[in-house]
């Protein structure tokens, strides 16, 4: 079996339509190419962010389909943001430690959407924007075709975001349109923030009187202690939340929500019209009476111990049949760990040949790198080296297999 | 009872945060504004563009839900456009006379984002679009913050978009970055493009060479006689394509299509991947399911007989109740009538009459003009003595009651 990974760039031009000048930089999602290649059938595939699908409450779901569709006229009708669905989301947020009310959420199709709605309010053409220098790859896609200037930071592995180097760039006059960040269980790095540098990164904002975008898919799957608190439980004048329910329920809901100053709503309303005039009633009453039934609860102490059983396989497994020149973060919540191999390792190349020879799959830690990505494209970066594996899509056995693979392309190779 | 229906713009400024310069131009919809307003109780409404939630085949949706939910682990998960799916909107394609392959069929999620990737693909900054003078809400709130020159050519009521018109602005040296049309049953002005002038505007896309973006919502709803045959059938690589669940099955899918030249795809993928990552792949597959059940046959014939005789009830209503003044169309399909006053009416006056008085309302034209809606400025418009019936949204005993009502208003003021 021979794979080709290497991202294709500006394969195709226009034989006829005329296009905007800007679309001439748009580069296909290596991401998203990478996970078609490495999903083929007997491939063990540490690459894709996805849920297990084997714990989707798909019986308790159905439920709530059913009591909606009899019940409810309006369920498959044009709508409002449904106001009960808010609710919920203001109980959620309370049990995430933060106190908010139904007129600060902004529903929202899938957190993508918030991202983009978000960047449309706040960053003018040329604007400046700071992002984390290994970052998930939707930001990136989100800031596409602005003309931004991205600003990066590093991230440390154990603490988090380099809140020097962001104060750094403020004390050079940087006033960025907004800083994006992932402060739990991040994606790619699986390092969660301090809260020292949590404290630190808000009062940057209040002080610069820059927005700060928290994105916090994983903020519910944390596995070892209670998750800290979101940034936005320190200030809701500068903290925008961005929710998902992709990872706690079903991707394909493709719901999200924001908890916003409530004075931004009415323009953030008129914006997300313009992309899809409005988010399914049918998902917002459906996903509203899944969560009246109780059923949210039960479910996510499930997804809990599953994702942290597979988190303790992998690691346990990692430190038997990973070299010792390996090193990896230790992700207290989330999807993710980061590995980062010897400098001469390129994980790009390294990957066809775990593909081919071992039937094993990762993403190369390069597809996440802002400077070698969607938006940058210099060829070289501190991230080839290094890799992201998912746990939460493998059964334990299959991490135990998939490991054990992997650690004897490692140790060839390494 | 009073209501206020003036638009209020910019009635908020952000004490905090500093937003991008365009978004001090945003005007919150006035449309959706006196939505909320006239959909208060004993109103009767032939304001919104609603379907009829008592057609919805909600019972064989649930159906759908059920089979896939218990037969399809992946129906939850993250995925890519679902062939299936794609299949049978080939299948409908063909019903509409447009011959086509499943890979030009491009999902969205809805038409309003198709509207939003194809502004994205074409259009430069400070690029020109060409639409008519009266023209659908979403398209106009599309272009918003683009910083578009919008040309617009007026629509004549019987025979469609003027395309002397068109043709004047090319020949004046205009390169639209595309030109949007709705040929079958026009919102807000239900009628529907002239077989001759559909073939001209065709000629006009191929001998300037721009592209056209031909929204087909009521496509599949028409009464009196088999559908004209979209743009799309006259030609494959100037015509862009745009269909909607939202009007034959139900809005709250949020499930839209488009039919492309197939070297689009990739292009429009990326674009579509920054604003919502991909469309519900549950809607997907239950909505593929619902159709490969074969439902929607009957479906669609209950919802054109039903229609069919809203749209004659409401018509011959208004002859027997409206002032020889007052002139109409006579929609062939879709879901709306335009009538139009003397020129001294100021229909958005009225409707507070209306609503007062009679407890009746309808949108005034103005909220569709180019010229004084959310794109442009001006006060006064030619639209100003219009209004917008629907007659989807009523079953006929509401709509004599509503026309008698709304007939005694026009006889005062007219």
């Amino acid at each position: 079996m021979t794979i080709n990974i290497t991202p294709v760039v500006n394969e195709f031009e226009s034989p006829d339509l005329r296009l905007a000048g800007w679309t001439r930089s748009i580069k296909r999602s290596v991401l998203r190419e990478m996970l078609a290649v490495v999903s083929r059938p007997g491939i063990l595939s540490f690459a894709g962010g996805l849920p297990a699908p084997e714990l989707f409450p798909a019986k308790e779901y159905a439920q709530a389909v059913n009591v909606t569709l009899s019940r409810d006229k309006e369920a498959l009708q044009y709508g409002p943001p449904y106001p009960p669905l808010k609710g919920h989301i203001v109980d959620l947020m309370a049990q995430r430690g933060v106190a908010c009310y139904e007129e600060q959420v902004f529903i929202t199709t899938g957190a993508q959407q918030a991202l983009n709605v978000l960047t449309r309010l706040f960053l003018d053409r040329g604007g400046a924007v700071l992002i984390e220098e290994l970052v998930y790859t939707g930001i990136q896609q989100a800031l596409a075709g602005y003309e931004a200037e991205i600003i990066t930071v590093p991230t440390d592995l154990e603490l988090g975001m380099e809140t020097d180097a962001v104060e750094s760039h403020l004390l050079a006059g940087l006033r960025p349109a907004y800083v994006y960040a992932i402060p739990e269980a991040h994606n790619p790095l699986g390092v969660s923030l301090s809260e020292a540098r949590a404290s630190r990164l808000v009062e940057l904002a209040r002080k610069y009187g820059f927005p700060i975008v928290e994105d916090d898919p994983y903020g519910f799957l944390t596995y070892d202690k209670e998750a800290t608190p979101p940034l936005r439980s320190l200030d809701d004048r500068w903290v925008i939340y961005v929710g998902s329910f992709s990872k706690i329920l079903a991707p394909a809901l493709r719901l999200g929500w924001m908890v916003v100053p409530e004075y931004l709503v009415p323009k953030l309303t008129v914006l997300k019209e313009a992309l899809d005039l409005e988010t399914s009633a049918f998902i917002q009453r459906t996903v509203a009476e899944y969560l009246e039934a109780g059923h949210l609860p039960s479910h996510l102490n499930q997804l809990r111990d599953e994702y942290r059983l597979r988190r303790d396989t992998m690691l346990a497994s990692m430190e038997r049949h990973f070299p010792p020149v390996a090193r990896w973060t230790n992700p207290s919540g989330g999807m993710f760990i980061w590995v980062e191999l010897p400098g001469h390792v390129d994980t790009t190349e390294l990957l066809t040949i775990a593909v081919e020879e071992e039937h094993v799959a990762y993403i190369p830690g390069s597809a996440f790198s802002v400077n070698s990505g969607i938006i940058g494209s210099s060829l070289s970066d501190r991230s080839d080296n290094c890799m992201r594996l998912n746990f939460s899509n493998s059964s334990p056995e299959e991490i135990e297999r998939g490991i054990v693979r992997l650690g004897r392309i490692l140790h060839k190779h390494c």
